[in-house]
This record gives structure tokens, C-alpha cells and sequence, in this order.
């Protein structure tokens, strides 16, 4: 068998079929991949801890990161059992190979749900399909409100835009309506949500839009 | 001519001659480069702001971003004249090259040190060497006190990290013991900067190590 590497396709290439492959596997399956996309710190792991302790469902968890298996440990530490860890050693983003590798050792019986973080980066992980079913960019009140001007490749592509820390507003100084009219003018059929992982804020309308979504 | 492109380098391979081109002229022209690399929102272009109003030494700056000149505008605004901004064009880092291109269009006449902006990405930017004096990396107190564990490629090779938003400590979970003690751990000759570019906190002695290495 010829492996893709000696078909000569280059990376953008391979990971698209995989990709497809990817998404084939989940429609198959029942399964509705999410693809969770952000700068560091932006509270990707903190959103699915309160997934794990709060989300009504059957799923899954794959967390991405160049070095370290800090936040899939913090998952299981919140006594969620079905969660993988993907380290990319130096890689910036996940490929769909990474995905496709870690499904074959996961426990997919009754999960309904696949929770991707990817690596913490707002420009490199918009580029690799990964075969989810929504990508969802997060966003946090101290990164400042002109991150969606400034990285537009992932806002033009998330289906949903998560506004993280929210607790935070009006502690710094960020113009929330803009980031919003920038969000609409990349995308005009996105979703915002305005969360808050310590309080729970915006939780509830968030995971009624996935539920809606898996439909 | 053959350009490198013909000579069929790798990127990385092109990246390295230039940079060494580049580090060529920065010497030859008593010129000190410092490469700031952190994540999106982390602080670097209020720390440029803070730079232009408050550093007392001719220098340029250089602001990378993906997409938009919104923070070179935001230096310009500030007041100083000598701001060039790079557009990467969906490109997760500077290269050598970019930064060769716009030394070509900057007045270089008493400048005696160009302070440079990466492109706000905790990973690809520390792969790529401009052929600066110095890389610092820029951390911020938002973001959790994992990061160096997490991204530990910029900080075996930063000779100085600053910790931004310092004003913001105490506001949340950041232990700052830790985040230092990794620093060390990466780079055990690594400077460390508690900085805030609202209150203007650490900045003195930042600058006062930038004239230090100058020398």
C-alpha cells in the first residue's frame, strides 16, 4: 500500500483527505466533533472543565498541546474518564492525522459529542480541517477587542465565536459591540456567546445552540 | 542571479541566510535588535507605546500582524514617526526576510535600536530567527501560569521575559513563583521583567538591561 506521504501530496493536501475521512467516521458513528480554537490562556480548558461538569451528554474529550499533558490532566482530574491528550512536539496546530490516530484508541460506544481543544493559537489551527462538525473561536476579555480585525482567517470560518471571561468586562477596557459588529462582518451567520467559566454565564445558550446543531 | 528560491533551500534554510544577513547589517550599522514575541493580547504594542514615550534612545519600530496596521497606527498615533508595519498576509510569524524588505525602506540614520513586534503566536514566531540581538518573550498575568511549560520552545531561546500586566496580580489565580521558577528551568541565565504598561512598572530596569546589552 502506498501511504500519502510516498503519493507526494503535500500537507495542506494529506490533511484534507483525512479530513474527509474524519468526518466521514463521524457521521457514521453519531458523533458531532467541535474544534475549539484560541489564543493561549484564552480559557480553552477552563470552557471544557465546565463542559465536563455541566454538559448534559455522552462525549468525549481530545485536548492538543505542543509540550506537556497539563490540560487533559486538569480534565481528568474533573473526573471525566473519556479524555485523550494529544502533545504535537513543537507543532502549532493539530493536523487531521492527529485526530484520526487518537480516535482509533478512544472509546467511541455512546459518544455523542467530541470536544477538540486544539493547540493554543489564533492562526495556524484555522487552516487544518480537522473533519469537525463546527469550529468555535474563543475569545477573552483581556486579549483586547481587535483580535478579530487582526486574525481574520479563523472568524471568517467558526460558525460560533465564544467571548470568554466575560467577568472580567469592565474591569479593562474593551468594546465588546465592536468585537461583535467585527465577528458579524467576517461571518453574518455566526453565533456569539458571552461566557464566563468561573460563574457560568452564557453556558446554558451555548450548549442548547451545540444540541440544536447535532440535530 | 539565482535567487533562493531556485536554489531550492527550505524555508528554514532561507530563513537562516537572511537572518545572518540581517544580523550583518544591525552590526555594521550600531544597530540593537529586539524581537518580542507573545501571545495574542498579551500587551507587546502597549509595550511599544510605552517604549516610544518613555525610552530615551534614537530607535525604530517594526509591528508584525496578519492581517490590518492597526498597531503600527497605534504607534504612530503615539506620536512617533519612525513606525513600519509588516503584513503577513495570513502568515503565523515574521521572517528574516520581511524584516530585510523593510530595513530597505526605513532611515536607519541614528537609530540605535529597532525594537520588532511578532506576530502575536506563542509558537511559530520562536522558530524563526530575524537576526535580532535579543528575543524576548512577553508574558501576561490573563493568560495562566502555565504557559512556559506549555510553550516551551521561546523560552529556551528568549535571553528575557517580561511579565505584563503585572497591575492585574491578585485579581486572579496566577502564581508567579511557578512561572518564574519554569523560566529558569527553560533558561537558567533568563532575565525576568514584572512589568505593567499601564502603571509603567519594571520599566526602568527593562531599560536598563536593553543599554546594558547594547554595549
Amino acid at each position: 500500500m502506498k501511504t500519502k506521504k510516498q503519493l507526494n501530496l503535500s500537507a495542506q493536501e494529506t490533511n484534507k483527505l483525512i479530513a474527509a475521512e474524519n468526518r466521514k467516521f463521524f457521521s457514521e458513528n453519531g458523533i458531532f466533533a467541535v474544534n475549539i480554537i484560541g489564543s493561549p490562556g484564552c480559557g480553552k480548558t477552563s470552557i471544557l472543565e465546565y463542559i465536563v461538569n455541566h454538559f448534559d451528554g455522552n462525549f468525549a474529550v481530545i485536548v492538543g498541546d505542543v509540550k506537556t499533558a497539563l490540560d487533559s490532566d486538569r480534565i481528568i482530574q474533573s473526573g471525566h474518564k473519556n479524555a485523550y491528550a494529544i502533545e504535537t512536539g513543537g507543532g502549532c496546530h493539530l493536523t487531521a492525522n492527529m485526530i484520526s490516530q487518537t480516535l482509533e484508541e478512544m472509546d467511541i460506544k455512546n459518544m455523542d459529542y467530541l470536544f477538540i481543544e486544539n493547540v493554543g493559537n489564533l492562526v495556524c489551527p484555522s487552516s487544518f480541517d480537522l473533519g469537525e462538525n463546527l469550529k468555535i473561536a474563543v475569545l477573552s476579555i483581556p486579549e483586547g477587542d481587535e483580535k478579530v480585525r487582526k486574525y481574520p482567517s479563523l472568524f471568517l470560518r467558526a460558525a460560533a465565536v465564544i467571548i470568554n471571561k466575560i467577568d472580567l468586562l469592565g474591569l479593562m477596557d474593551y468594546d465588546i459591540k465592536r468585537v461583535k459588529s467585527d465577528c458579524l462582518a467576517h461571518n453574518p451567520n455566526v453565533k456569539i456567546f458571552e461566557t464566563s467559566a468561573k460563574t457560568g454565564k452564557g453556558f446554558d445558550q451555548w450548549f442548547q445552540f451545540l444540541k440544536e446543531q447535532r440535530k
